[in-house]
Order: structure tokens, then C-alpha cells, then sequence
């Protein structure tokens, strides 16, 4: 039998997390590798008892078929969030709950993106963003980005000269891969580039309330006058992620699309993660988790950026995040983070490099550091092991 | 803001089903109308127990990612099912674990059709299978189907006729929405026209574990030759939908790609849902579990039978299913069935009308009737209900 797979299936390839995280699962390798959090900070005894009384108060319902657009505690829930931290004004009916943020953005493709069409980005920018998108026939224009956000002026070059220009995806805090987050200034001129030229902006934000210090910025959304943002959201970083629930807010016309193409792709989100999900946040205090999250975090982003500035030799640089889960390196432009890595590996030592995260390619001479998913003394044993690694070759 | 949404938008509709179910969610409406399984056998007791269980051996395991494929003992459990069922030989890496096998509607989708694509399905077809594969911009050919399956001669010559023909979509266990079942030589026929053409089918099998009488038969898979069959399965009728959890098991190297765009969609399944349903399996028996369901809808399928059998008009005709969740009605030609529900939904009662299981439209003269879901006093009530209606209408 000739396979006959669809021309998209061509393009699409294998994440390098993903396949990375295969590798990972042993448990001697000391993983900068997957996005993952501290699983020793997951709040396993108040989930069990909420599981129990999910279970006694309304089991049936639980484990029923529900609503495509979400349990509405839950939808209420992240409307008011989004309003109280972000500066956002949604209701009930601009959220839509979807399979973790993954999903919002593979909605997001199947709702906007035509073959051919456009999609700009960060540069770098999120690798299952770029495979999630991919999958609808887009073309990647990378924007050039520096520390603050998108170049205001390279933006408007791009979307003036882009007749096909449908998406803006960005993610304003803590980037992944980066670590940066965009200014205030860049947020607004964004937006109202994005107004002017009648472009979606799809405003990714899974890490925004990890923040290790100064203040939270408002979301894209308060400067949006037209509808053009969707703010993406999601329980895997403040709660645990093994529930994969996430969701997309937005103009209530566009999330009735959202709506549609999610019930074809998969009816609804699992009914009682999502009940778990609303049960904790009315029965505990969900501020109180993530400050000891963000507390541990902290920590290990201090330890990570200390052990990097001691060890790495020079001709190596790397962000100091203000938040969230990662760091970049960049390393000489001779030097492959791919030979890094398979150096590392013998090592038992894993990271993602950076060449993945350009939808472009080019760049190999970078790569991401997990910092929230090692105890303190791997991260600092996995970063030594690295600086020898990287010592030897940059000699070279 | 004018909205540009992909072209793929204006051939979407929402679900007619799912836009009734939210009628249905009024305690006082008897619904025929969703393939809702009876949530009084959910084995609440059982889950409560096995969430306890989950989270107190590996709750951290069960709270973080995991990998995309899905969770090993459950790939293996959904592998040795069929195989011990349905004559396939599956092993764990022919099996990817789904969002339900809705997702695996989706990713069929994603994986096989390009636009302009024909999709081969039997007439009526699922109907939100039909809504997943036309989000990809196929065409449907509705191939002439009769008590048996479809009519081999006409499948050989649309397949004959038909250039672009991509996918055999087809339900051969007590079908959605008509509750037929296949004949053994009629399999046969379709996976030999199958493999000629080299074309690929997929087999939708939610309810073939709820026969209420007859012998199993044999999946597609068992005619097999080349890997063109793909077998979908599903957790929802035979533990409990709310945790979404189906699979589609085929070929390793068709299933390769659908984990490739599993990863875009979604990363992976919810991993508590996975990891609590294989804790179920190992410690309880499913059989005794699924040998309760089928006696408690076997008694609800008769009772529908003979209520329909006394009250309906004559110029009613209806299907006699040998298991599954529903049974399907044809009315005279000059009424339609949208009619029917419009009167039946004033006296609180609710279906499907048929018309929205033809891709190619027509046949309002046919409605879906879903007895699993309502205990027997209000099945023989909304029924009569029905019959009250039609006798009205059929005298016009």
C-alpha cells in the first residue's frame, strides 16, 4: 500500500521536545529540556479530596457528555482572572475551554489560516505553535524582535508589504523560547498595527502569572478597540498540565467559530477536569500555589543564571528572565547546539536547541533552558556539565 | 473588524446535536436525542476509589506530561481488546490514544485530505464525523447502503468513477444514526474494493461492545492485507464519556503521522484520564461492567421497539437494532422531521431529525432516536408523545 497522506503531512516534522522527552523520561538524565513544572509542587492531597467530592456531589454529571464551550464555573473563573490581572473585560461567553493551549492554537489555524496564508511571529518563537499552524498550509514571516517585543518599524514593513497577513502570534510575557517580555510601549504599538491593517493577534500567555519580579503588565487585549485579540490561557503552569485544560477568550463572533471547529475536533474538554478544576479554585486558594511556585522558581532561575554567569566561558550569552520557565543561550555561530547536545546526552544532560523554535531554520548556534523542572543541586550539576561541553568546543 | 476566516468556515454548521443538547440540559426534557449513555451505571463508587488510588501511587506522575502516543498499560489493554474481539493483531505502537474518537475523526482528517479530497461514507453517515472531515474541504459521496452495509456494486463504481477518492468512512456496528449492522461478506467486499483501489477505511466502532444479541463479527482489520484499515475505538459507551478518552489503532506507519499531528493538536491526552481508566480495567472487570449496560439497554431498546411498534402511524418505519444506542425512523415524504421536533419540543420531548446525517442534504424525512439515555416510564411517554404528533401530521 502507497500511503497517500495529505500535501500538509510533508511539512510537518517530529517536535524536537517531544522526541526529546522520550529521552528524558529515564530518570538519571538531568532534563533543561520540556516546558515541564515542578512536579513536587503539584497539590496531589488537595486534588484527591477534590476528586472525592466532585465524585459525591455529582459523579454522574462528572463523567457525563457536557456543553462544547466549557463548564461554566471554570469559564467564569478565567473571564474574571483575565479581567482582574490583565486589564481585559471579558464575560462567560468570550471563553471557550480547550485541551490545554495547544488546543487554542490549533483551533486558532482551522479558524483563520487558508493555504498560503500569512502567519507572523517572534523571532524566535514557540515550536508547537509553529508545527500547530503549519498544518494549515501557512507561511512564517519572523519579525525581527529584540529585548522589548516585535521592532515597531520592521512590524509595519511586514504587514504593509504582506498582502496575506492573517495572524500575529506573540507571547508578551516570559517567552518561549526567550524568556523576554515585551514593554507596554510595544504592546500598544502591536495592537494598533494589527487595528490598522485588520490583522488577528494571538496572544499566547501559559507562563504570565509566574512573574519573579516588577509588575504585571496588561494584556494585548486592553488596547484592542475592534475584537483583532485572542488571549490564549491555561492550568498547566499555576496547576498541573497532566488535565490539558487551557482556553482561548475573545470576541464572542469569534469564539462562536472557535466553538464550531472544536466540536468537530474533539466535542468537548474532559468533563471532570474540568469540575476538579473548579471545585479546587472555589475550595482553595489558588494565589496561595503559585507564590510557592513562583517562589521555588525563582530560586532555581537564580541558581540557573549564577551557575551560568560562573561557568560558561565567554563568547556565551544568555536572557535573565523576569519570569516564567526558560532562558536562552546563544553560543558562537561556528558551534552547533545539535553537536552540543549530542555531546550532552553522553552525559546524561538534555536541552532543547534552538533552531527548532525559527520556523525559518538558521540559528542552531542557540538553545533553551528549562529552569523550573530540576531540584537545585542537577540544575547546577546539569549547567556545569554543559560549561565543559561548551569550554572545549568554543576553544576549538 | 471584518473577520477573515479561513474558507473552510462557511461550510461549517453547527452540530445540529449538540445545539439540541442544550435544550435537553432541562431536567424536565425527555431526550431521544444525544448518544448519551444512562449516567445511573457510571460506576461513580469504582472511580472515586481509583482516583484515590492513582494519586496516591503516582500523583505526580499522573498530574505532569506525558507522552503524546498515551499511556502504555492502556495502549496495550485497547491493542489486546481488539485483537481478543474483533481477529486483529494490534500491538502498542499500532495505537495512539484520543480526545475521544471524535479527535481521531480530526486527525483522519488531517492526515489524509487535501482539499477537493472525496470522502466515500454510508448513507446516513455520523453526522459530526461529517462536520471533522469537512473542515479539511473534502466532498462527500454517499455510497447506496442497505440493512447489510453498502451495496458492493455501487461502491465499486463510484470508486471506479471517483478520481480523488481518499477515505471509506464507515460505522458497521449498530451504525449512527441508523443502529444497522454489517454483514460478515459485506466487510469483506469493502476492505478487498479497499485495497484494489487503495483507498483507506475507516472503521468507526463506538458500540460494537453493546450487542444485544447475534454473534460479534470480525472488524475490517481482520480482511486487512496492506494497512489500509484504520480501527477506531472508544472508552465513552462502555465506561463513561466524560473523560474523553478513545484511541485509533492501524498501520505503524500511518499511526506515526497521526501522533505527528496529535502533538500540533494537542500535545497529548488528559494523563490523570488515562492513567485512572487503566486502574479501573486492572482492578475491576469491565466485562461485568459492560454486561450491565447491555442488559439495561437491551431492556430500553425493546421497550422503544414495542412502544413504536404499537403507537407510530402506519406509513412509520423504523430500524430493529441488534445493540448499540439508536434507532432510526422514516415518516412520510411530505413531512419533515424538523417539523416534528419543533410540536415535540412544546411538549418537552426531543431527537435528531435525520436530514443532518446526509453530507449531501435531503431525507427531512427521517429522525434519529437514542434510547440509552432516558429509564423506561419516560422512554414509553415521550414516544407516545411522538406518536400523538406523527398521527396528527400523517393524516394531513
Amino acid at each position: 500500500m502507497k500511503f497517500q497522506f495529505a500535501k500538509r503531512m510533508a511539512h510537518l516534522k517530529a517536535s524536537d521536545i517531544r522526541e526529546i522527552l522520550k529521552v528524558t523520561e529515564k530518570p538519571e538524565v538531568i532534563s533543561f529540556a520540556g516546558g515541564l513544572p515542578a512536579p513536587e509542587l503539584f497539590p496531589v492531597e488537595e486534588i484527591k479530596r477534590v476528586n472525592r467530592i466532585v465524585l459525591e456531589e455529582e459523579g454522574t454529571k462528572a463523567l457525563q457528555y457536557t456543553t462544547t464551550e466549557g463548564y461554566n464555573p471554570l469559564r467564569e473563573w478565567a473571564a474574571n482572572r483575565m479581567n482582574s490581572r490583565l486589564g481585559t473585560n471579558f464575560e462567560l461567553d468570550n471563553i471557550l475551554l480547550t485541551h490545554g493551549s495547544q488546543q487554542a492554537l490549533d483551533l486558532s489555524g482551522k479558524v483563520f489560516l487558508d493555504e498560503g496564508d500569512v502567519v507572523l511571529c517572534e523571532s524566535p518563537t514557540y515550536l508547537a505553535a509553529i508545527n500547530a499552524f503549519k498544518a494549515y498550509g501557512c507561511n512564517f514571516i519572523e519579525v525581527p524582535t529584540d529585548d522589548d517585543g516585535m521592532i515597531p518599524d520592521e512590524l509595519e514593513r511586514i504587514l504593509e508589504s504582506t498582502k496575506r497577513a492573517k495572524i500575529i502570534y506573540v507571547i508578551p510575557e516570559f517567552q518561549n523560547p526567550t524568556g523576554r517580555t515585551w514593554s507596554l510601549e510595544r504592546r500598544e504599538q502591536l495592537v494598533k498595527a494589527a487595528m490598522r491593517h485588520q490583522v488577528m493577534v494571538i496572544e499566547d500567555n501559559p507562563y504570565g502569572e509566574i512573574r519573579f519580579e516588577g509588575e504585571t503588565l496588561p494584556s494585548l487585549k486592553y488596547f484592542d478597540q475592534v475584537g483583532c485579540v485572542l488571549c490564549l490561557g491555561s492550568f498547566s503552569k499555576i496547576f498541573c498540565p497532566g488535565y490539558r485544560i487551557g482556553w482561548v477568550a475573545g470576541d464572542e463572533r469569534v469564539i462562536e467559530k472557535y466553538v464550531l471547529v472544536k466540536q468537530g475536533a474533539d466535542l468537548q474538554c474532559n468533563t471532570i477536569a474540568q469540575m476538579v478544576i473548579a471545585k479546587y479554585l472555589e475550595l482553595y486558594d489558588i494565589d496561595e500555589h503559585i507564590t510557592k511556585i513562583r517562589e521555588v522558581y525563582r530560586q532555581r532561575r537564580d541558581l540557573a543564571i549564577k551557575t551560568m554567569e560562573n561557568e560558561f566561558p565567554e563568547g556565551v550569552t544568555f536572557t535573565k528572565p523576569q519570569g516564567g520557565l526558560f532562558a536562552w543561550v546563544k553560543i558562537p555561530v561556528n558551534i552547533s547546539a545539535r553537536d552540543v547536545l549530542e555531546k550532552s546526552l553522553e552525559d546524561n544532560v538534555a536541552f532543547v536547541p534552538g533552531g527548532s523554535f525559527f520556523p525559518n531554520g538558521g540559528n542552531e548556534n542557540t538553545f533553551r533552558i528549562n529552569f523550573s523542572n530540576m531540584p537545585e543541586d542537577r540544575i547546577v550539576k546539569g549547567l556545569q556539565c554543559l560549561a565543559d561541553i561548551l569550554r572545549k568546543l568554543v576553544k576549538i
